[in-house]
């Protein structure tokens, strides 16, 4: 069986992501689709509006055919390491392809422009400098040096402020060191961009707008996710669980960044040239995350750097330990949902596989799972106190969801 | 003007508070009673009833002149620490006398204890050592070991597994090393014993009965209290704010606890003997207090000692952090209120004291006080959000109460 791989964060899983899946399958000719897929935190630092067993199960119904866990730190990451992690757990899995969703669709054009930002690479360093210096994050600095070489060279490359177009191009770097073996593909996006916000006239759109929809306890998402989607979501909320967002998180981050020492908090991942103090003098003042967030908010750091580094504090991530486990790729691949042809391919391919594949927590002794652990932990401190405990006993207790 | 010193919890200002006083002042014939008062967190390891503030301005109402706070890493200690701290400050403010309340009432043979225990600690510390093996936490096998030799021996000893008898002798040992000059005295406690929760007939209970029908809302603790107390416990609450007890801070603590690694937490001071494993077990599983210290409950540790250890790990306290300063005495005089005598003593004095009067936080920049901040703002936690900021900051803001 010939398999493929996606790179995704399913928060929640729409038509968006059913028609990255179809069209991925037809354009490798996949026998099965690997999803690794974020847990309780995602990219930006965010924790995902519902638990990632919910969120596997709704990809399992919308034709995935493996749902595997990207450990919390790898997950909470730049493109670099989210990438570098995705991309180790396909290859161990055995991926021919990876198939990834890009704004800009034409897969040689990835390729083109690794190859000139190489060529280039000492022009842009010292204009990354220079924008430093001006007082920009290093995303933005990146952005403008890149802007700028390429303009005096007259390059054709990439445009990089677009999200989708700078993960593509870590997943091929990505590809490139750890299996040059694995097709890279690409699918234009249909219709939304990442960040719109509101829901458009059609069946696609982007999760940022279905999010918000649902927060708003609108009906009108509903024709913008598969039913399987509807009906998980809308039975979740029935139970009276919540959809989490940092609202409900933030004041556990709070108490710790203004009961914690300067010398302590200076220990966290993240916490560089004085982003500590900027963070507790934030949170002294402010008891809700907008608040926060606008007073935190500076030129100097872009927004999803800020969030992640309050995950690695909300998880007492410390650089040793962050450091040491993004040394390596990840050390196992965690099931947390199947298709009966995902399982079979798993039974037949497992001798083959170079990571354990993990169906319970128990079967793990990687410290770097203790992470997703205090991931679990975390993310059910944002549940009504009386579920608390049994939320946070999922991490241990709860099955793959196995599509019969 | 000769002072006498008061060593102090206040928890809250009631009318065997004012007894003492008033008595203090007869015996040591007192112009001036200096009152050294935990702050927002008591010996026994629990956030006071009500914030420091209010409790000074209480003890100035009910007769005393000066209230120090004591800062929060000696005020959270079991007998030794707390005594030496609290007498430390009252000898750099030039008391003459330190009178405290005891069970036992005759000061002499607190130092006749003191001699003996001396003269046969080899015997004790043998038999210590044999009750320990045995599982006993360390302070009921001392008692154990005293009760035996003492029984061998035919000695007359204090029965210290009375509480105040026991801060009686810890304060008598600090006075010999600290300044044997001053001259210690007790008064006997009237009627109430400090373990009782039941109101009983007559104008003087037990804080702990008192504390438990205020939190029940029964007016019938009025006649216990001092009208000043009874109306200023009443303003607080009719403000809405809290009367605090770990029910409220508990949230946070479990939330550290369980996201918090584990070679983390064994860096916080008191946790030993895998304490640290055994206090995040049982806060994975319960999400209310109560039921949090029966799971952790153990021969091996005491209540007090469980819950100093949490108060600990809620300020984020290590070892390291507390050995340094506890190898020391507390640094600086925190002024909290005063009657009008009060100021002229410190006017008056000011020259001679060996330790900085601080009226303002911003006075101070000992690392010590450092601690008293996370204390006054994990406390401002127990408050409704639309408080928090506004209690946090009184740390900063808050003048000391002068009586007119």
């Amino acid at each position: 069986m010939k398999a493929t791989g996606l790179i995704v964060e399913y928060n929640p899983f729409h038509n968006g992501h059913y028609f990255h899946a179809q069209s991925s399958r037809e354009k490798t000719n996949a026998d099965i689709l690997i999803a690794v897929m974020s847990g309780a935190f995602l990219q930006r630092g965010e924790p995902a509006l519902l638990p990632k067993w919910e969120r596997a199960k709704m990809a399992i119904l919308g034709g995935v055919d493996i749902v595997i866990e990207l450990p919390t730190l790898f997950a909470v990451q730049s493109s670099h390491n989210f990438a570098r992690g995705s991309v180790g757990i396909l290859n161990a899995l055995g991926v021919k392809s990876i198939c990834f969703g890009s704004e800009h669709g034409e897969v040689q054009d990835f390729t083109e422009h690794i190859k000139l930002e190489k060529e280039f690479q000492h022009s842009i360093d010292c204009k990354v400098k220079d924008f430093l210096q001006e007082g920009h994050s290093f995303p933005k600095a990146y952005d403008l040096a890149l802007e700028s070489v390429s303009t005096e060279n007259h390059l054709q490359m990439l445009d990089i402020r677009q999200p989708n177009n700078r993960l593509g191009l870590a997943y091929i770097e990505a590809i490139q060191k750890i299996n040059p073996l694995i097709k890279a593909e690409t699918i234009k996006r249909k219709h939304a961009n990442y960040h719109d916000e509101e829901l458009e006239h059609s069946f696609i759109a982007s999760a940022t707008a279905i999010r918000k929809a649902i927060l708003n306890d609108s009906r009108e998402w509903s024709q913008y996710v598969p039913p399987s989607s509807y009906s998980e979501i809308t039975a979740y909320v029935e139970n009276e669980k919540p959809l989490m967002t940092w609202e409900s998180l933030y004041p556990i981050v709070r108490s710790k960044l203004i009961t914690t020492p300067i010398p302590v908090l200076s220990t966290i991942y993240g916490m560089e040239e004085g982003l500590e103090s900027r963070l507790q003098h934030a949170a002294i003042h402010a008891v809700h995350f907008p608040h926060f967030m606008e007073l935190v908010k500076t030129k100097r750091y872009t927004w999803n750097r800020i969030q992640r580094t309050l995950v690695y504090l909300l998880l007492h991530i410390d650089k040793q330990e962050a450091n040491h486990h993004l040394s390596k790729l990840p050390t196992y691949a965690r099931l947390l949902a199947a298709s009966s042809n995902g399982r079979r391919y798993i039974k037949e391919n497992k001798e083959s596989f170079t990571l354990p594949i993990l169906s319970t927590f128990s079967q793990g002794k990687e410290s770097l799972l203790q992470i997703d652990q205090r991931a679990a932990y975390a993310y059910s401190l944002g549940y009504l106190s009386t579920m608390q405990v049994a939320e946070g006993a999922r991490e241990f207790k709860q099955i793959p969801f196995i599509q019969k």
